[in-house]
This record gives structure tokens, C-alpha cells and sequence, in this order.
């Protein structure tokens, strides 16, 4: 008689077709499954018009009987962004450390769900038991306080999720990572480690957040005589603490400015992960009050985000702060990938208003280094090693880690969205796959933009649009008006109306000749338009606009 | 009796509006203007559809008689780029070394205009003479052989120009920059400098091209048992020459893909700036002659550009090159800002086909640092300083340089495209300015497409359009047929039916309505459906689509 097999541990990516952001996971065992993290990203470069995008959660949908909860690992967009999206459709609790659960609620507020999902506020050490599922929430150190990593337990074993993660020993809020158990559940046995692959290509250490308090010193003290603008990002509340610390030891005022800044200070504070000295924070109305060098700003806009707070300072299109020769701009950040263009314009456009721009020095990263990601694997000796959260090429630098530190190549899994791992002690394979994709968000519309309309929207984008306009009489079919031009986005009629003549020559030659042949088949004459027109357009300026023929019938 | 003043030389900077790219500068003295570059620059993000920008010399051609030549320091797109265009409207000769000058006749035989433009070789040393100006060569190292700057005298004093350059004691080929001469001229006395910025932000000194062929034999000798491919920029032939010498050493056969990258290697061939030895260049039909590990593959796409040699292979989109596991790619370049993410893309596509790719290490810059740049400015001492080549903040960080090294804040100008700037040792300042602008090339198309053609690609970009038709009854101005609509890059129809006849209703509603105020202009009948409709989509969708009604009459 053959022995009873146990069932096998699925992992399921779920984030979208370009894995990039939208960090969501599905764990699944036998009749239950749990999702961690429910991100969002934002839209490539040829996504034009598009706001946001959220995974395609249909498979979740079509399990939805089985779906236990959601685990949230840390409050940034590309973990919780997709929740008032996504648990439309499946609503379930939602389990995250407390500020986490805070920046949710205000996200829910917003959407108006708040009174609709259920939302538990878990501590550091505590485990939830969902189905055949136990989640214990780990302490660990990331550019936002709160930053959990977990340990799923499964009958077919231990998965520690990393979440994203540094090694901080000297934090400015809070504990240090909780490296004992990681060290612990190791020597129990960890069946595989999900592991934050972001740095994986630097070499060394990450430096401590507190690092950036003493540059921030430094720079009080070297720009003492003039006002100072900080942006960095909004959610990272240590680094908003550390400028309101070196404010308040150089007795300066701080205005905070830029909306989900703002939002982000306002519920750190009110849950006490902020430490506000009195009379240090005031309205930006009372700035003009106090000379230039007893203020200091703090600002959204560090990645050159064009609406942002520090953008419009630069542009001359923010309404109460004008930038000033000997202004102090300090850009506590990097550019994100892709951003660097931006920020570039931004640091330009202060610089011509005589800011001084500091860019250099003033941060940190909130990633684990190779040497931290060798330190968590040494602790945690997993059997299997499937890196996660970064570009494929980051993946692939953590799996060389990983490798190097002795795991076996095939224990090693790079996975692609949708793929479903299934391990166990006895083995691991990806054994299929489950329906993914991205779903766009354009103003209210989720999911109404697609491929199709991405192609139009490129299309036009590239040569504009030339519209044929005609009117048949119904029956005989012979021309009553027309056929007109309309053009947009293609070139500007001064100087180009002989260029139209031609044009609109041709397309009478066109429509004259379907007469002639007696094609009365709209569809046929609208071919026939956009391949005459086409042709002579793409002669005449080697541009293909987009050529869209209408027949009225009077 | 008043004594006669000496007339002042003009610096006038001709490059657009953007600052960036497109070098090209005029200098006026009297009845004698010279040019220094004509240079295109790539098009912004906004500038969709749009390929090249070239710059608007209206000022030349009003001062057509006045214009003796043109002086190229370099062969690189954005100092030589704008020729064809520029020249066809004022058609001087052109003076540059031998490279940059087969350079400049591969791009005039590509325009069909090689027997249009006169052009003149000159060497190192060598002075030309145009009406009030005298010229004279001098040798500099950059990315690209036969770099050169320039000492332009006139009546008012010398200025000399570096061009692109970097400090280069150890050059790859030919000489090193000839700093004796700019000791030289400093010592007779230099009125101004314009020099090079793009560095000058960074520390230090600029290391030789030299050490990169260090770095290649050893990656060669790293990766001896798998096939190479090395990205890098076409025009960088001491960076060719020292990939074929690794190759040569290691006993590889190379091969050159990339249609920009072969036509810059056959004209350095052929005019003796490469040195390949015999039976070293395959052709690429050869390569599945020969094992993996005796070949060298040198390429282009080195920025991430979609259409380069580098990105189809990646792609699995190039005809020849299959990428396969264990392949090394070495980008000997650095992300140009703007490129970072197209060229990560490439790097994700190269690792998901199994393809070691190394990015770091095998690149040095072509433009001189801080230090470097302290060395010529002590060498030539000049009474003005005026930055050149780089952004804003660029240029500022060379006037901060220009200042620590005792030039006077008065004496520095960082100049706007248009301004003038009247210099003699009496004084220096902007007198005026003259008109300037980017010409936008699409397609055939050079100027047809302005602001108004941008800014209708944006919107249909953003949302898309929706076009309304009605047919009007001549006379009568009842409604014979319509309103249609129909829609391009706004939503999806399927599913966003019900959308579409609420907005036909709400249509139907204002031409009724039109029809019983007895509104018959055409105008107010289509401002009444934009109004209208836009006012609906706005509610419904938060989109703001183009919309484009057309009327005609029957």
C-alpha cells in the first residue's frame, strides 16, 4: 500500500505582466489560500493616458470561496496600492502592523470602502491562523516604519517572506530587524526564502537611516544663513524626523508641504511614530513671518514628478513659495529608474533661480545590499531560494547569491507572473500557470482601456489623425457632400494647404472611381480611402497618420 | 576729439531653445560672422511623433553676406547633426579635421547634397583666415578621434573654444591634447574661454580611454570559453580599435553589427583612424563558422535604443544573432539621462535568455572632470569665462569652478540660446538678442509641425477623440443625418455600450435644442456639442477626449 502523499505548497505570483511593482502573492494548501501584499504600479511610457495599474486578480475571483486574507508586509504603493481595487472583488481581512493598516484606512477612506473591508492590526511576533495557514509577523527595517517580513507555516513547511527590507542595527524608529528569529526559524527549518532582490546587484552594506540625520547636521550647519527646502519621499516618516530633529537643534520653523506628504505626517503623528517637538511645525501661511534662515521646507517632489510640490516651486507655479537666489535645495533621494530626466529639469530650473542644489549625500537606500541578502541567508538556510520585488535582472543577481552561498542551481526559482510553484520537502516544480495581466485605471474607467485603445492612442500620438468625411445619398448611392478633411495633430494648414488640395484631390479621384466601378459597400470605400490617401500621404511626408473614412447616408 | 573705440566681438549661441544638444554659435565681428558646430538635438518627451530638432538660424540667413564658414570641432550628432538642414539655407564652407570631415560627407551623401557644400580638411596648427576672424586648430582628446578646439582671433581679442574634450595623456590614437599651446595662448592673453561642462559636476579627473582596453583584456580573459557581444557607441573608434585588439590578442574573429556602427568603422578605415589586422573582421553571415568562444560580436544599442542591433537581439527580433545562455554582453557605455530605462529593459531581456551581462567597469567618459578642467582654465587664464555644453546645472557648476580659480563673478556669463553677448578687454555683457527656436523634422516634414500639432498629439495621446458627424439640410438647416459618434484611443466599445447612447442622447438633446433656438451657425452648434458632450464624458469618465464635431451639408 502506497504511503499517504501530503499535498504541496503552491506559489503564485499574481503581479501583472511586467512584474515590476504590483507585489502580490498568492499562497495556497489544499482549501485555503492568502495573498500577500496587494500593490499597484505605475504605467510604462507607452501606456499614454493611463493613471495606474492593477493586477488582474481573476484568479483569485474564480477562488474566491478559498481566499482567506490579505497580508500586508509595509505601506508603499507597490504593496497596498491595488487594495481598493482589487478587494472590490474579493473582500477579505486585510492583516498589517499598525501604521501599515493606518496609510490603508486612509487609502480606503478615500475610495469609500472603509465601512467595507475588514482591516486587523497585527504586532511584531504575533501569528494569525487562516485555513490550513499561520502567518507570524518579523520585524524588519525599511525606508517606511513598520515594515514586517512573515513567516507562512504550512503543513508542507516554513516560507519566510522578506517583504522589502534593510538591515538597520541603529534605527531611527523603533527595534532593529529581528535577526534572532530569523536565525531561529532557520535552525527549525525554513522550506524557502522569498527574499527582497532590489540591491542585489551592490556590492556591501546598507548604511543606517540615522547616517542621513548627521549629513542632514552637516548641511544645517554649513547653510545656516539661508532658507532650506528638503523633498525627499512622503512616506519615509524617519527621514521627515530626522529633518524635523536638525530643524529644532538650529531652532528653524518646518513647513510641510506637497499633499500626501501631509497625509503621511498627519497619521504617523496621530499614531505616535512621529515625534513633533512643540511650536516647531508651522502653516505654510505663517512662513513669511519668520526670516529665511529660521524656516526650513520639507516638500514632495524628489522624483521630478511634474504636479508635485517642488516641481511647481520650480516652474514659478507654486503658490506660496517663490524660489529665491541662495535658496539651500536639498534632494533627499535618488531617482527612481526612468525618473532621472525629470529630476535633472527640476534641479535646472532651481538652479536658474539661483538656488543652490545639493543632490548628492543626503540618503539612503531602504534595500538590503548583497552582503545584507547574504547575511538573511545565512540565517534563515532555506531549501529553496526564489528571490523576489525587483527587475528580472536583480532576480537573477540574488539567485547568483544565492548559488554562491550553496543553494543548488534547480533550488533556485525565478518566477515569471502566474507561474505556480509547487514544493514540498520532496521537491519543487512549476507545474502551470494561472490567468494574469495588467488591468489600466484611466480616470474612473478600470479595465475600459486596452491594448486596442493603447495602439489607437500611440497611433495618434505619432502622426496625428486625418479624417474623411462623406455623404451618400441612401439608395443610389451617389455623393451629396463631401469628401471633406479634417486633420489633427498631422501638420498645421499654413503652409501646408497646397499639401491638402493634393489631399482632398485624390480622395475625390477615389471616391469618383468607386462610383464609377459602382462599389456601394461602405466598407470597400472606406478601404479603398485609406490606402489612396495613405499612400499619397506617406509619399508626400513619410508620416503615417492615423486615416479614419466616415460615410453618412441622407 | 574722441578717440576711436574698437567695435566688440559678439558671442551669440544659435542652439534652440533647450540649451542641450544642438551646439551651435555664432561670432560677429563687424561685417564677419563664423559658426561654431551645427548640432541637432533629440526630441523631448513632450515632442511626440517628432524625430529630430534642428535649430532656427533665421539670424544667419537675414545676415546671409555677413557669413563666411562654418568650424566643426568634432564628428558627434550634436555638433554636426544639423549640416544637411542648415547649410541648404546658408551654403558656406565648412572647415573641420579629416574624420569629422568623411563624417560630415557620409551625412551630405545621405541628403544628396555632397556636391552642394564645400568643405575644407584642416589640420592641427593650421589657421584659417575669414574676413575679420582668424582660426586655428588646436589638438584635444575626446570620445571620438580628431577632436579639436579652437582659438578664434579677432580684432577685439582671442577666445578659445574647447569643444567636447577630455584630458587624455595616454590616447588610444594620435596625440594628446596639446596643452603647451593653451599654455602658449594663455601667455600671449586669452579674452575668453568657452569651455566644456558636461563633467563638471564630478570630482576629479577623467580617466584615459586606455584603461578600458585594460578592463576588456581581462573580461576577455574572464569569459574565454563563451561568445562576447560588446555594446558600445558607433562613433567611439579608439573604443572599437580596443575591443578588436582584445579580440586579436585572444584570438577571436569580430564581427560589426549595427548599420551606424559599420558606416563609422569603414570611414575610419578608410581614412587610417582604425587599424584592424588581417583576417580579424568577419562578416556576420560567417559567424556559425566558428565556435562561440572565437567570436566577438561589436554593436550598437548600447542606449537601449528600440530599433538598435543590440535591443532586437534581445528582443529575439534580430535576423542573425540568437542570444543564448551563457553569451557575455558587456554595455562599454554609460546610460545617456533620459535612456536609464530603456536600457534596463534591455538588460531584463538579455538575463531572461540566459546572457551573463555586465554594465559596469567598461566605460570611461569622453569629457574632462573638475580637475581637468582647472588645468585648462589655469593654462589659458582667459579675462571671461563662459561654460559651455550642458545643462544649466552643468554650466553653473563650471562658473562656480571659474570663480574658486579667481575669475571675477562679473566676468562669468552663462549665456541663453539668442543672447548677445558684445565682449572686448574694456567689458563684456548682453547687449541683446536675437531670434532663435528648435525646428521640428518629422518625417519628411522640417518646421511643418509646431506647438498647435504638439499639443493636439498630447491630447489625443492623453484621451483619444471622439468625433461627432452631422448632415444639415442646406437652407433649411434641419438635421438629414447624425449625430454620429465614433471613437479612437478613448475606451473600448465592448462593454461601453450603454456610454456610448447615453452620450448619442445626450447629443440628440443639444442638436434639438439647437434646432429650437433656431442656432443655425455652425460654429455655436459646435461649440454647443463640445460643451455638452465633454461636459458628460468629464462626469462619467474623468477623461477629457478630443472632441471634433464635423457638420456638413447636403
Amino acid at each position: 500500500m502506497k504511503k499517504e502523499q501530503h499535498a504541496k505548497l503552491k506559489i503564485i505570483p499574481l503581479g501583472g505582466l511586467e512584474q515590476i511593482g504590483m507585489n502580490i502573492t498568492a499562497f495556497e494548501y489544499e482549501d485555503s489560500i492568502i495573498v500577500v501584499d496587494c500593490g499597484l504600479s505605475f504605467p510604462e511610457d507607452d501606456m499614454l493616458g493611463i493613471d495606474l495599474v492593477v493586477p488582474d486578480v481573476t484568479y483569485l475571483k474564480n477562488n474566491l470561496d478559498r481566499v482567506k486574507g490579505f497580508f500586508i508586509t509595509h505601506g508603499h504603493e507597490d504593496h497596498i496600492g491595488a487594495i481598493p481595487y482589487v478587494l472590490r472583488e474579493v473582500n477579505v481581512p486585510v492583516y498589517a502592523t499598525k501604521l501599515t493598516i493606518g496609510i490603508i484606512e486612509h487609502k480606503l477612506r478615500e475610495h469609500n470602502m472603509l465601512t467595507k473591508v475588514k482591516r486587523k492590526v497585527v504586532k511584531y511576533g504575533q501569528h494569525i491562523n487562516l485555513g490550513c495557514f499561520r502567518v507570524e509577523f518579523i520585524r524588519t527595517n525599511h525606508s517606511i516604519a513598520d515594515a514586517a517580513a512573515l513567516a507562512i507555516y504550512s503543513p508542507a513547511g516554513t516560507v519566510v517572506h522578506t517583504g522589502d527590507f534593510k538591515v538597520d542595527y541603529t534605527p531611527v524608529f523603533g527595534g532593529a530587524i529581528d535577526l534572532q528569529r530569523f536565525g531561529e526559524l532557520g535552525k527549525k527549518g525554513v522550506l524557502a526564502l522569498m527574499c527582497d532582490s532590489t540591491n542585489a546587484e551592490r556590492p556591501g552594506h546598507t548604511s543606517s537611516e540615522r547616517t542621513v540625520g548627521r549629513t542632514f547636521d552637516n548641511l544645517f550647519a554649513d547653510y545656516a544663513n539661508t532658507r532650506i527646502i528638503v523633498a525627499t519621499f512622503a512616506s519615509n516618516v524617519d527621514r521627515v524626523q530626522q529633518i524635523i530633529n536638525s530643524a529644532y537643534k538650529y531652532k528653524r520653523k518646518v513647513v510641510v508641504e506637497g499633499r500626501s506628504m501631509v497625509n503621511i505626517i498627519t497619521i504617523a503623528s496621530e499614531l505616535g511614530y512621529l515625534n513633533i517637538p512643540d511650536n516647531t511645525l508651522i502653516d505654510i501661511e505663517q512662513i513669511k513671518n519668520y526670516p529665511d534662515e529660521q524656516t526650513v521646507l520639507i516638500t514632495t517632489g524628489s522624483q521630478g514628478e511634474s504636479m508635485a510640490a517642488l516641481s511647481r516651486m520650480a516652474a514659478n507655479l507654486h503658490k506660496k513659495v517663490v524660489i529665491k537666489p541662495g535658496d539651500t535645495v536639498i534632494f533627499s533621494s535618488n531617482p527612481i529608474p526612468g525618473n532621472e530626466k525629470a529630476v535633472s529639469r527640476v534641479i535646472n530650473e532651481l538652479s536658474m533661480k539661483g538656488a543652490n542644489v545639493i543632490f548628492q549625500d543626503a540618503h539612503v537606500s531602504g534595500h538590503a545590499c548583497q552582503e545584507d541578502i547574504k547575511l538573511i541567508y545565512s540565517l534563515v538556510k532555506p531549501m529553496y531560494a526564489i528571490p523576489v520585488h525587483g527587475e528580472y535582472r536583480h532576480l537573477k543577481a540574488q539567485a547568483r547569491i544565492a548559488e554562491e552561498l550553496g543553494i543548488a542551481r534547480d533550488n533556485i526559482f525565478i518566477l515569471s507572473s502566474g507561474d505556480v510553484l509547487e514544493l514540498s520537502e520532496e521537491g519543487a516544480a512549476v507545474t502551470g500557470e494561472v490567468p494574469v495581466g495588467d488591468v489600466l485605471v484611466d480616470g474612473l474607467g478600470v479595465g475600459d482601456v486596452g491594448n486596442i485603445v493603447l495602439r489607437d492612442r500611440q497611433h495618434l500620438a505619432e502622426d496625428g489623425i486625418i479624417i474623411v468625411v462623406l455623404t451618400l445619398e441612401g439608395g443610389s448611392g451617389q455623393v451629396l457632400a463631401g469628401p471633406d478633411i479634417v486633420t489633427r495633430g498631422f501638420v498645421y494648414v499654413r503652409g501646408s494647404e497646397s499639401l491638402m488640395d493634393e489631399a482632398r484631390q485624390v480622395l475625390e479621384e477615389t471616391v469618383d472611381h468607386c462610383m464609377e466601378k459602382n462599389i456601394t459597400d461602405w466598407g470597400k470605400i472606406k478601404t479603398e480611402i485609406k490606402d489612396s490617401l495613405g499612400e499619397f500621404v506617406w509619399r508626400k511626408t513619410k508620416r503615417r497618420p492615423m486615416i479614419m473614412p466616415i460615410i453618412m447616408e441622407v
